[in-house]
């Protein structure tokens, strides 16, 4: 059916398109050149959004300045407000991974919004005399300031997520913390016995750095309220009309509620990606807090019968093919996998980083790919980790505080009394007769029962007093 | 409608299942437990086919050794048959991420299969007594030995691809080997010119390198022939026939047409990620080589009028939204995007493997998805960078030349004949004074003009002989 | 000769030592331990020195709270004073990479310390009753708070020497951006002619961006401030007297002049190694930046006749053995592999930091080594690239603006007055003529020669005005 | 004393230098240019040695082909030979980390054997007429082929010593493979019980994966046997004479004993950094697999009375500053340490490789510090950990087999008998009950006496046979 296509062309010739697209000529080139990951830009909603936020505040600042017909300009507005709203997102097909430093995910925003727009004005798709993607759509921009800027918003709403995330998973683990601040456990250095502690410290250390996280996630996600709108091909600000920069920023803040600035040297932001590395860094950051939480969390589990087996995970799936009733710890087991990836991703990005050259950094598709990978893996991780996991975690108090009792790190405690060399020589003979600290220390009238009593209570292990004295 | 779905249950309680999933309650918990990248294993068909093949030939193999009744082998393999044809691929929607070890993707794998046997039977869905998911199609294995194996034979597969889009891309820089061969240029040794040599010697080095990686990728591609079928849990074969570790890799030999062996030692070879560590890292240094070359073919590229300006790449789209006519590297951009993000996966890969424990690396499944990534990116952007690319290069060819010998690097031929001390007096007045070597050897009388012609001859300049002689 | 050696004891023998070491048992057993690297903690001065500070600190504490003799305690503060003053620093030879979570490290400081104390007590070394490495130099605290509170301060002081090396090499391409405010040259992007702009913004965007990297790393610095002494073991402060905290934390904040806190969670402070992975962060973010920029200086150097050719470093060693009259880029070379190094060592500091278990992270040390080792080749390479080499930069100014006026880019300045599509059509036509921009538009008769060479004009190229009008 | 010092000169001036030093104007330009680490080439002896082989053998070449002077060859191999029997080695004082390429490293070598074949033919250090640096000692070569086949050669050399000491490590674990034999223990995935095994089975498989890890380095071994002595600058052979390369590459091959070739393709194996990449891939997997292997020890001997305490490390140093008795396991985590650099290092090669450049890859210079330094630090960490750690293993026999009997793990071996289903039920109920899966089993008839002993026999746990039958 002839009219089910129409014709565009760009310098390289002509094509023709369906007319179902509202994208144009230069996506579906971008679609024949880069068939790399099969993942459209679509797939991070926010990313489209702040496109069109971008387009918006552009439009506006435009026709403010008069370098835009204000008829053109509300029909931008109007198309971009419907992708806003989350419409057309599926117009947007070009590959997370592509060359031409984002000009292939600009010109498909260019293009579905000014196609849309030309409907909005009442003529048909690809008359582009009516609003041109380039001429219109991308006034007083290039793809440079354009879609950095628009990156860097929709990384700051992923970072938001991020922190939500976290702090419901803090909270997890805060509140286990509390629940857990009567269970008398072994503390553990180099996985040897050390000193007593409890349960509920553990679990509140981790609920604290997390918290620490947070902290420089938001310090990092500051780094991306800069933004270079007006700097247009290489910062000079080339073709973009006296307070554009100003305007356009305005809209943008008043737009997306974010509160974006200008970067303070254009040249110097057209091609600094030290934004990213520093959020890639965080992330990473938090990934190895994580991964050593999840770590830890299987090694208390461990067992039932030969490991530790100080906390029980809640069983979620049968846990092997082939061995009855096994259970295994399947949310720490797929969280540190996501850790794994993130770390793996900010190295991605740190090359891509590393990879820029002259007035630009090219490598900035795959820089995105990989965040917002990252954000969601570990925003998805956190959440079913803290509801199917870390919610229902319970503890094994008896057979803690009994591991506890039968140790010989408890000797520490009685260091400042019966002195250094004595605690060495009982926790010696203590561990070649397998017997127990306590009673070689009453056997050898080291301390009197009371005061060893004392010493060795619960409340005195887990939050220890300095009680000097006796013999050392 | 009440029919429309059945009930299953496993040791944590029962679950209703629509009647259209092949998959059953396992698989049910591990898509609830794992919301982690969105992306199903069956993304990666090999991964699907090797499974398949892995069930037929444990269902053959337990149908010879008398441990599964010959109707309920002949409805595993016939299941399995459709599989491999390529049907029921949507019944694998497990995350590629995911905890466990791979027992989800073992158990979506046999609970498919069953189901798919129990209607072979005549049976309806969900009746295992039929045909059970972990008694029947997981017979004498267990996912520590079943998921490896089907993961290597998957990614020997994967890898035979690899090395078909490594030939292709090859070949293409090989004709442009020789099609420059007679292209005169300056090489450059840390971006100084050096001295000269032919367009086609640096083409056809190219070729070279990614002929020494195709060997690379062959030896890394020999070890995942080794895999564990037999090894049950932990490698000690608990629970598997006496001869069914050979029978069942014999089957698996002549079913896949890929000689796979039994590893010598199975308890080391249920946790030992090695092979997948050495792979990762093949495909980094495949990455690195090509990462190289397309950072050359920009460089080579840039201009046209205030670069090197050497090669022309052909344009595929429009290079800016506001720069009239420019048209960017866009193909090797993308390559060299993808070999960060093979790079960073190698670190996942990594990272995954140093966290094996005892008797197994549960990471498996982020390795198998990086690797995956990695390889199918790969082979994506090598078929574009052949085709698109390097098929159309054309070479400047008299700007390459003059280059050449308005250079100063020419100097370096002259140093037998008229000797360092000369040369180096000639080069540094050359680039004092902006005259050419040529003129100034002429007027300095260091050489007459045959011989300095004969030295200064494209063929000798490309092609150096040794000319000795002279005033050195 | 008998007298030269003493003999020591520890809870596995005897050994022999000789009394010129200051050292005792425990550092003669880990340097038989630890052969790795052959490098002593010694080589980081600064380590030794928070050491001292940390151990004077204690002993300070110790008296003030009555748990050390003020004999004892004032020996000990006298001993840490002459390793404050920089003596004794060769009896520190454990090596950096070691086993044990820094025990050896804080063993080697005790014993040194006592030793020395024992001495100005008027003893011999080794008679420790007089004052004990473990009962008297490390009362109160632990290797897990003393040794982590020593590596954050001397990590700080490091770290402030860092960043003046910045500021001095941030001056350096400052004035070159100064100086070169007027040179006109071609901006690129993706290595392709994109539009004009001045030298200077391109030297003046490096300083901007090496200060925008100086305020990370006061940022990160700032994480180190948090230390743990009082902590002792894990975290619980078991062993040391009420208000001890406190008061050594105040001594410590005195001694160094380095605003130190009490970290908020001491347990999670015990383990917790997240302002490393930070830190170690924030130097791979200034490497990356340093290595794009140095990849820049190779790039506009490049040449001297088949390059860029737009600058000229100054030349430092005869580049070649063979090529006479060469000067290689070398000193961004060297710095190029500098920021190798540092990438390098942030993912030995993430794979430590990674594995910390429970209470601990046992793998400081290679943290520590590490992070010292970056900051050190950062400092020098910083230096030798500002003295050595921004500081001598030339411009060829007239190659540069020969460049721009024969460019194609400059026609984006007329997008504005003539059009993208005339833009265009220009540009085609001088790609293929070899014409320039300034004749076709001239002869197409698109703009007058008066606004034409006032769009033209070199100020203009560098600080574009927004010029609108004509046949847009 | 005027007398001490000589004058020197290059194209760049001239520099006074003290009679003392062998080395010249060129490596003090680069002792000046690069004070990055403070660590010498020197530091490498194997790296001297092959420069000095590689110049013996370029002598001998020339001197055959007749572009030498026997009388002036003749010096520089005595000059060599003395090198090569670890004389003069102090005067190899350029940085390991250096800018150039190379040359700093190639010119210390060629101004050392000068000026002490100079002095062999009887003149003065510094009258370079008698014997050239460039001119004589580096006759037929360049840098870029000098010093990478020196490297290469001495990497060769290094994998060896590595080889060995893996052998060596590789022996003790085989050692204790065989003495742990009839030790009876649980084996664990995913930190739960699973099934037994024996210890020796798990030491053995360390062993069994040193072995593999052998066969890799070996493999990687061979690819730096490829050296292109006769590239000269780029690999086109300018200035070589004919004949040459053959020549010159044979005498390395007798002088050295290494097997060593001439790259097929000299352009390419003149910037191709494929061999380093892989051989730094193989020593990161070697690391990761001596780290899993380190952790498992670490986990393995956890407690002691708190932990799985299924093995004794030898006792090395005492392990706390405050906890009397506590003994770590600081070897495991020394080697642990090492790998973290070793992977890190890893990425540095990698960083290098990938920034080659047309003709060359100018970064060789970080990669060698960086493998040398990881095949030390291995080499190092392998002997103390097979010494003083693996050797001196003990089992907790009876606490090893105690856990078994009392596991629910055992379960898994009566499957076959009494059937999944009663299997999982008996598991079920052992674990809420606190029972033993033999009295339950025994209590609900499944099996009689006889035929439960045979199956939960020793030798049937650690070398399951196949026992069917029964209620499956």
């Amino acid at each position: 059916m002839a009219t089910a296509h129409r014709t565009e062309h760009d310098f390289l010739g002509e094509r023709e398109i369906s007319n179902d697209c509202y994208y144009g000529v230069q996506t579906l080139r971008a679609l024949e050149n880069f068939p790399i990951t099969g993942i459209p830009i679509s797939s991070v909603p926010e990313l489209i959004w702040s496109l069109a936020q971008v387009k918006k505040a552009a439009a506006l600042a435009n026709m403010e300045l008069g370098v835009l017909p204000n008829g053109i300009a509300a029909a931008i507005v109007a198309a971009c407000d419907e992708i806003i709203a989350g419409k057309l997102h599926d117009q947007f097909p070009v590959d997370v991974i592509q060359g031409g430093a984002g000009t292939s995910t600009n010109m498909n925003a260019n293009e579905v919004i000014a196609n849309r727009a030309i409907e909005i004005l009442g003529h048909k798709k690809g008359e582009y005399k009516y609003c041109h993607p380039n001429n219109h759509v991308n006034c007083s921009q290039s793809t440079n300031d354009a879609y950095p800027s628009a990156f860097r918003i929709a990384l700051h709403q992923k970072l938001s997520c991020l922190i939500s995330c976290m702090q419901y998973l803090q909270k997890s683990f805060a509140a286990k913390g509390t629940e857990f601040s009567d269970v008398l456990k072994m503390g553990r250095t180099q996985l040897q016995d050390a000193v007593p502690m409890s349960l509920g410290q553990e679990f509140s250390a981790y609920a604290t750095t997390i918290g620490e996280d947070i902290e420089r996630v938001r310090e990092a996600q500051k780094l991306v309220l800069e933004i270079n709108m007006g700097a247009t091909a290489i910062g000079t600000g080339i073709n973009s009309p006296p307070e554009y920069t100003r305007i356009v920023t305005e809209h943008l803040r008043t737009l997306t509620g974010i509160p974006v600035v200008t970067s303070a040297n254009l040249i110097e932001a057209t091609w600094d990606t030290g934004a990213y590395v520093q959020i890639s860094a965080v992330l990473k950051r938090v990934a190895v807090k994580i991964c050593k939480i999840c770590n830890d969390l299987r090694l208390l589990s461990s067992g039932p019968r030969c490991g530790l087996n100080e906390i029980n995970l809640p069983p979620l799936q049968p846990g092997s093919s082939i061995m009855p009733g096994k259970v295994n710890p399947v949310m720490p087991e797929v969280v540190n996998q996501i850790t794994y990836a993130v770390i793996g991703a900010d190295l991605t990005v740190t090359l891509a980083a590393e990879n820029g050259q002259l007035e630009l950094n090219v490598m900035e598709p795959v820089i995105g790919y990989s965040l917002f990978n990252s954000v969601s893996m570990l925003c998805n991780g956190f959440h079913v980790l803290a509801d199917k996991c870390i919610d229902g975690i319970t503890a094994n108090k008896e057979h803690c505080r009994a591991m506890v009792l039968n140790s010989i790190g408890i000797v520490t405690a009685l260091n400042p009394i019966i002195g250094y060399e004595n605690s060495a020589a009982v926790a010696r003979e203590a561990l070649a007769s397998g017997r127990s600290v306590y009673d070689l220390v009453l056997e050898k009238k080291l301390m009197d029962k009371a005061l060893l009593d004392e010493v060795l209570s619960t409340e005195n292990l887990m939050h220890p007093r300095f009680i000097a004295g006796g013999k050392a």
